[in-house]
């Protein structure tokens, strides 16, 4: 368990893989989410000996949550931070939904810093039905009932073929709700106000001009695919790719996918 | 303010338009919905000349709302009972969501009443998602906290088009949860048990002889395309058309287009 | 058989249903079909009590084939006299494709004779795509093989469900295209050549301010969906449904679902 | 300019990148294309240090064009028999089109040469859309017009982005059909008729054991997605992803994209 501290924030952070590789990726982590939701990616890129960094933002599980709301470019400050005081000078990013967009604001940035962006799930502007969801979250995360911000999030996030064939799994997951930290909610709140009041950046995207692999699942409900669509065609440097019979959580729906195109895109980026 | 007693349960009904007329239609709200909830058909069913027959089924607005979980089967037992107390023989039945599926119901057991049904994003079976997204209404309507309630089913209820053109007017409806019956939120747990338990019909609609017409709205996130198609498949005797550009409030959303299908298909019946 | 001059051009127009009912409505075909091509459409307005017109624009089956390119407002201009010579100052119009365009074109020059329009599987732009398949009916066209020039077009315009329920019914329409006149493919190529040239005009589709239903077959490979809402976005007053399961041929591949729309479409607007 | 003679038959073949290395990938062409088709991927798998096989079909440009139909076992036995003159013992393979099935068939007879299978824009049934498409791309190349037979195949084979964005390199292509053997139309019949009579293999489907990538384009019109769907449905071990704003010709209009995919998918099965 590793902390960074940025001015009087706490960071969690880990470090896996060759600690010694000059291929650096860092992860940034969905809302929700947390440093272990990139199990299946983090063994792919020890495989392909890679120095690996995750963190928890400001906010999330087990960094410190100061009051809010943040803004992105804090995000992309604290991680410049972390990586200057990993003396990482630059590094391949990969983030989903929020945390693609932390990758994005970061790559307009701290341009000198990037080698690719990938952005998973994301957006870069809200839409009113965006706008509701939002509103449905901070209303689950004020109600501090564990088991029912879980399953109230659960249809609009998962696509109905990952739920049929993996039911035990996401009872597991909604029990492992219950023993979070007492603290998680009020992070949570901050994170949603912070998407909702900073999230609108679809006018910077032309500043990125690293390559960028934008992915989205066929059926995500939260942030539809025009969102990503949007963001591809407001980066020259951009490949897009959806991935069908698969919802918001690309990274546990449709990880063999995910690794294909994600290994595929660093790796080719390397040459 | 009409009230049709069926064993020990008060039914609302309102009827409409040329009470004298042949020509019989009725109207199946969708759960959260009451007879009012037609407005915009109704205006144009007048002017067509028809009979028009509305009713809230147990469980809803102004209706009785005993223990249950009750049955589709029950509903259209009640519906047939109100019908026979009317004097009305036959009648083409136009249902929305759970309406729909109460048409489909009745036109499986009562075929001799039935000219034609309408049925508007309806299922016949459940998925995972839509199970998860019922455990989400249960909660909602259990915390009995109305603007809540309202806001936390919005954003899968409306398509993005209708609440950008509309806020005010979802505002105002927000508003008037505030100000729902007391009882309001126990009969919509009843009839989401009902929905759990009961809807599951794909089997039987091979019973239904008579002209369907079966309409979905191309976005409808909670009851989605994929089971109106299931439905059209199944009923030989069917039509299927989708609304683009809208969610799974049809009747609000696009009045113009749905009333232009229901008009159509039903006079073209008549002929 | 009746033959209406206009200036040198026998143009060939048909009269059905009522001819002394004030509810009048034209048919405009498709750009291969002739006024037989209606008939699931005929019927349907006869019991309707609609006095109905068709008729074959200039370069089409029974009407002259003068060369050509000719213009949509030509086209528009001899509509309008056929109707004079016919005393009918208002009518309904409904095209499906080249016919569709027609229609959009004669709502916009002679706005005080429509009462509306319902426009299939129509475009008022072309993309790349689009001139590509016109290249290749010239080409088609021009080889004069009649059932080549059928089948050549037919993946393009049938979806498979419809081809695959009646692929004997297609084999006798090849057939018939061995017994088209001689000038048959002559008027083709100047019709395709009418299109290319003078079909772009969605900068103008403002200036159309009648009732207007847009319908597309959502499968409609020739003339796909996304020209049928630039259409239904550009005209204010305008309705926008689809057909599921269903080509560029909705009057032969869907006419009930279509006759539905159709009907209440116009009868609601006769109110 | 190397041939390998199987039996009385020419095979043009060329091989490229590292001759001596151990990771193998051999190409299969689409059917009106030949082994300069696949230089974007070349390039790629060059550079990622790989032994690349690539060669004509019996049929295709520069291989010989003896009578068929042919079988896609037949095309399968004489890839095996080049593979063994090479010395190769396992590869990994990479087919779009025509040549993912023959991926597909060589996957099912020699499971043990097999590392991994890339399909991209494949079918393994007909449906009645296909087969007439089959029919026209016969009557082309009957008449044996160069540029018409690009220029009728066209439309159905590019997306509108590539086409719009690549209109002078399409001349380009066209003209160069001009200068193409005088038996190239000779050929491309008999693997037209090859694919009619021989491409059905869904249900051999689940004899594929080894990793496979199932790839489609969006828009594909010729083959669309509901194709490459079934293919990844049954094969256990697939992946499948599609790539928007994209037609049949994945390899020209999405390079990057598909190089990415491609590049992830082998590279990690390699580990």
């Amino acid at each position: 368990m590793s902390y960074f501290k940025y001015g009087k924030i706490n960071l969690y952070y880990e470090e896996r893989g060759n600690l010694s590789s000059e291929k650096v990726v860092v992860f940034f982590n969905g809302v929700m989410a947390s440093t272990n939701s990139w199990v299946n990616q983090i063994s792919l890129f020890e495989k392909l000996d890679f120095r690996i960094v995750l963190h928890d933002f400001k906010g999330q599980l087990l960094s410190d949550k100061p009051s809010g709301p943040y803004t992105f470019s804090e995000h992309a400050e604290e991680t410049k931070a972390l990586l200057e005081h990993l003396k990482i000078d630059r590094a391949h990013f990969i983030g989903t939904s929020y945390g693609g967009e932390v990758a994005l604001k970061f790559a307009m940035i701290y341009p000198e810093m990037v080698e690719t962006i990938a952005v998973i799930n994301s957006v870069t502007e809200l839409d009113e039905v965006l706008k509701f969801f939002i509103k449905g979250w901070k209303a689950l995360a004020e109600a501090k009932d564990p088991e029912n911000f879980f399953y109230g999030m659960l249809p609009t996030i998962y696509h109905n073929t990952y739920i049929e064939n993996n039911l035990d799994l996401i009872k597991n997951r909604a029990n492992t709700f219950n023993h979070l930290p007492h603290d998680y909610f009020t992070g949570q709140i901050e994170l949603y106000k912070t998407f909702e009041q900073d999230v609108t950046m679809t006018d910077s995207l032309h500043l990125i001009t690293c390559p960028t692999m934008v992915i989205c699942g066929e059926e995500d409900i939260l942030k539809p695919k025009k969102f990503s669509k949007i963001i591809a065609n407001n980066i020259k440097n951009s490949e897009y790719i959806t991935i069908p019979d698969c919802g918001h959580v690309t990274i546990f729906e449709k990880p063999k996918e995910l690794n294909s195109i994600l290994a595929g895109f660093i790796l080719k980026n390397l040459l």
